[in-house]
């Protein structure tokens, strides 16, 4: 049976700064080094081992893909890259502390720019530190100024549609390491989740999720290994 | 201009043990970790950055690439990890201690296995713990049961011209993370080195290797890039 296994970065440097991140890259703390390693250690105890994997090109996905892979003894498969499966891009928060943008915008408008589904938060000035279009890694991408929850769906799903999904059908057993909301777009896809419910659904970091698709690649419902 | 970057894994388990590894997947000791970061952290010190990576489907290479490429800023790069980078196979001698290997077989045809460049150890035997027939990484692939130098070489080369040499060609600068003898391999290849000395070159542990390609793709002399 074709399974998926979703994994949500452990916590990252910025995470613990409270400080949005998107597409600036930082790495792991301690403690997300730890949360990749428990997932790997419960994807082995549970047998439940990847033959394949896909990440977004920023480093705290990267990362725990490998921590996760090396403690279930896979860290030999295939390992494909994709900025389509990148964080949310939070255009001109990208860097600012979270409280210190309530402080000045209020607590209103940072919850509109965090929660809704389809508004995207104030494009990056250009020359911004935290720009990516500066960031060799994106050379000949058009990179996004900012994304809406909505338009981080608009480039996850037809990414998985044109190079997960055929490899998934194919029998492989496929591991997907990326972020809060280019897994929001997945489990909304899958699960058949609301625009408007989706913007409140919260993927742990570190705990991997599981669809079992059936033989006309329909998925299941959507589980925590640790409750399998 | 075309770049080739060599790096030997750091020290390993089985290195510290004095134990014949091969195909035996075993991890990096702490000095082999920190082997693996000084030569990211020199790459980034001399603007030496890889745009794609090569790596075997051994743990203790594909650690190395990976923690060589998070201390150089490029963990973003395409891995691509292949078996015909794998150490050399040494069969029947795989897990077995050097000084015991010593005493049963004498020190002279410790030598012949080790440095003889056509003569392979014994094969591997059947049911034995340590043969990787057994290992679903090599699954569809027909294993070797043992493998002299120039056996490691005649799988070396071909995966070198068919899958690395044109992307090199194509403008990328190349970083392989492998073993001893299959680093052998190559560099026997591009600094044409006879038989009877390739296998007394020792190829260091962590020391980043560079090879510049003319636009004709003749490789230039081999350099430590320490020594650059």
């Amino acid at each position: 049976m074709p399974t998926l296994i979703l994994v949500r970065h452990g916590q990252s440097e910025w995470n613990l700064q409270n400080r949005f991140t998107g597409w600036w890259d930082v790495d792991l703390t301690d403690k997300g080094v730890s949360e990749a390693k428990a997932a790997g250690a419960l994807l082995k105890e549970r047998g439940v081992l990847p033959t394949i994997c896909f990440t977004s090109v920023q480093t705290r996905a990267i990362r725990t893909a490998h921590l996760a892979l090396l403690e279930a003894g896979r860290v030999w498969i295939p390992v494909t890259r994709d900025w389509h499966l990148n964080e949310r891009h939070y255009g001109g928060l990208t860097g600012l502390d979270k409280q210190e943008t309530r402080d000045r915008h209020g607590d209103e408008q940072v919850h509109i720019w965090r929660r809704s589904f389809d508004t995207p938060p104030p494009p990056i000035e250009p020359g911004s530190q935290y720009d990516p279009a500066n960031d060799v890694r994106y050379e000949g991408i058009d990179v996004p100024s900012a994304e809406s929850l909505k338009m981080t769906i608009e480039r996850v799903l037809p990414y998985w549609e044109a190079e997960i999904l055929p490899v998934l059908a194919s029998g492989e057993t496929v591991v997907i390491s990326a972020h809060g909301n280019s897994l929001r777009a997945l489990v909304k896809h899958l699960s058949d989740i609301s625009d408007e419910d989706i913007t409140g659904l919260e993927i742990p970091t570190g705990q991997p999720i599981i669809y079992e698709f059936d033989d006309r690649m329909q998925p299941g419902e959507m589980r925590y290994l640790k409750d399998i």
